[in-house]
């Protein structure tokens, strides 16, 4: 007789549903606990701008779940321009395409494989004090909701949560009447002082449209744009839009037909703010079990170089391979877990926090380089899918140092 | 301008050998400083029974340096006895082989290799005060020697170190006049309360002879063969020999020819002990720079199962690796080693302490299994190659028991 583990899963996000998916395809039992229907996300506000990048893509194909051929669907490129007295404007290529999809119809797509796969869907709010039977009943719970009342189970770890506040306020929205950069490509454009802008070729419901991320610096002059509310005067909140393009993202208002600019429909629109951090890999529950926190609920990464979701998917399929891999889900268990993850997660969480600081001067230099030589600009880029060895260039002056020494 | 860091290895063993050889693979200036020339090991006493299982071999295959090919000078399995009122008696086999090349041949042969690479070797006793002047002259110091002056620079980690003195008292030989078994293979004998013996196919440069290892438990009846001095009457402690082996090790002793039987020369035994002591992966000097430990000097472990030299080439390798992909050699770079080879070469130091201790429940429950169970005695015995997937099975009763559960 062949034991399978029981695995109970919180959250339907994309942490939770690749690590059910995967543990689906070895016909482990698997349980997602969600407290909202997949049509209610399908029908619901924007939920984020996300990208993924080659590695989640991989994954995607390996579960049988890539519905959006990144081919048809994706992108090849960052366009970046750093703005200041003397701009800097150039072009890092991918090797390996990128794709945005909205979630509201990624999400509800892949909770559907799921169930139709085997697996258990429960939506359900849970309460704190549904943890001690959730983890009675399955072998291991896995955490996966960056929100809701398990959160508090992973202690935050200040070593690696520098900030104690939102660094930048966010409102991204999905728009019509921009003409798409050549090649097509995400733009990365910087404001000193003032924050950045992700111009996103992304699919929705509406088609292929443009989401604009603004990541906007508290007291700077687009953060009007994280607090001014869309919905009091949709029209006006447009035209705000275009006028800070204007000033502060020349190289994405080139692009725009004014005559055509709107928001896509009046749900396309997220505003907001979140708090980079931290948490505890794992937490003993009092019945002696486990609970293992992975995505969101792990590290919550500012969106402004696109990591979240990449990050979260590589911790739900490391998860999984080491659930098929082991005999106990013990502490050794998450022990290796968490050393098996750090470099990737952790590289994401600390490369992400170092482009929310005034940048340092090493920083800077390496944007120089960027500039000048198109081959480092090019692995800075297929460095969005590797941020452990994105990390490793950026983490201290000399390391930037040594790696232009090498590369020039 | 390609830059390439510098580094010094302190130790000439096999972590320092394997470093030293995949760095220069890589045109990257190496120095080995050893206490001893190779004349001196080739020409002096035995120094272990060391076994490589297949990812060392495959190591040595990718460095170059196979010399012996393991199908000429390997073995295929493992044959277990376990005395008691009701001995257990059964094979392991692997799927690849393993072999044990006297290390009097194979460490100058890899240190001439080393040499006509293009590394350098400086032959000095180093003193504590030789430390910084090292690290200034490098951009990394590696230590890979267990013993000298550098061990002290690595504090003992007690959660991890659960011995204060040594399990077993040694004695290594190398014999001729015991006939191989068949198929070719280690014999692990144990007898119960007393200790064990590993009888190992080893080609030194007598030719094909048996190294025969007794890991005699304190206070047993086998301690003397650690404890009195093969030197004092040569003729009188092969006579001891034999009669132990008789009375606790029969399935050795049957294939002995008592007019045979003599150690292959008289520097060919080693009697000692060692204290299993796992230690700090690094350490910060005080002129700001590194110091990584690798091999004996980061985990000592007991050679009952013949793990040492394997995760020790394990740590060379990991180490090697991250030398090559990264652009510092600070803290970020030493945790990020620390990180990729705990499984491996904490697994092995873990399973070791296991194997040492009065066994406990759930080992006997596999060591019966394995007696009824080829598969599984076979997989137990390739996972001599990954003690990682050991350590899985065995850390606790529980995991055992799962195991089992899966494969019966």
């Amino acid at each position: 007789m062949r034991t399978l583990p029981d695995i109970g899963i919180v959250g339907a996000g994309i942490a939770g549903l690749h690590l059910g998916l995967m543990l689906r395809q070895h016909d482990v039992p698997v349980t997602i606990y969600t407290d909202k229907p997949a049509a209610a996300l399908a029908n619901g506000r924007l939920l984020n701008s996300v990208a993924h990048h080659a590695p989640t893509i991989k994954r995607e194909k390996a579960l049988g779940v890539h519905y959006w051929p990144v081919e048809q669907y994706g992108y090849s490129c960052h366009h970046h321009y750093v703005g200041g007295p003397r701009p800097l404007v150039f072009r890092g290529d991918f090797d390996e395409w990128s794709s945005a999809i909205d979630y509201r119809l990624y999400l509800p797509k892949l909770t559907e494989a799921f169930e139709e796969r085997g697996g258990q869907l429960e939506v359900r709010m849970l309460q704190a004090e549904d943890v001690e039977p959730l983890a009675e009943r399955h072998d291991l719970l896995v955490v996966a909701a960056g929100r809701g009342a398990f959160a508090s189970l992973f202690p935050r770890r200040p070593e690696l949560s520098p900030y104690e506040r939102p660094q930048r306020v966010l409102s991204v929205g999905t728009y019509r009447g921009i003409a798409y950069s050549e090649p097509k490509g995400v733009t990365i454009s910087a404001s000193p002082g003032h924050g950045e802008l992700l111009e996103i070729p992304m699919y929705t419901a509406a088609g292929f449209t443009t989401a604009l991320l603004f990541e906007n610096v508290p007291g700077g002059d687009l953060e009007i744009l994280g607090k001014r509310r869309y919905d009091d005067d949709p029209k006006a909140y447009e035209r705000l839009v275009l006028d800070k393009l204007a000033t502060h993202h020349p190289r994405t208002f080139e692009r725009v037909d004014p005559a055509q600019f709107e928001l896509t429909s009046p749900l396309d629109i997220l505003q907001g703010a979140l708090t980079p951090t931290v948490r505890q890999d794992y937490a003993k529950l009092p019945n002696g079990k486990y609970a293992l926190a992975i995505g969101d609920v792990h590290t919550v990464v500012d969106p402004v170089i696109g990591q979240g979701a990449n990050s979260a998917s590589h911790s739900a399929w490391v998860t999984g391979e080491e659930i098929l891999a082991d005999y106990g889900f013990d502490e050794l268990f998450c022990r290796r877990v968490a050393a098996r993850r750090a470099d990737v997660v952790l590289g994401a969480a600390q490369w992400t926090n170092l482009m929310l600081a005034p940048p340092p001067e090493h920083l800077l230099r390496m944007f120089g380089a960027m500039d000048e030589n198109k081959a480092i600009a090019d692995e800075f880029t297929n460095n969005f899918d590797y941020p452990d060895r994105q990390w490793r260039i950026l983490a201290t002056a000399e390391r930037t140092g040594e790696f232009l020494a090498r590369r020039s």
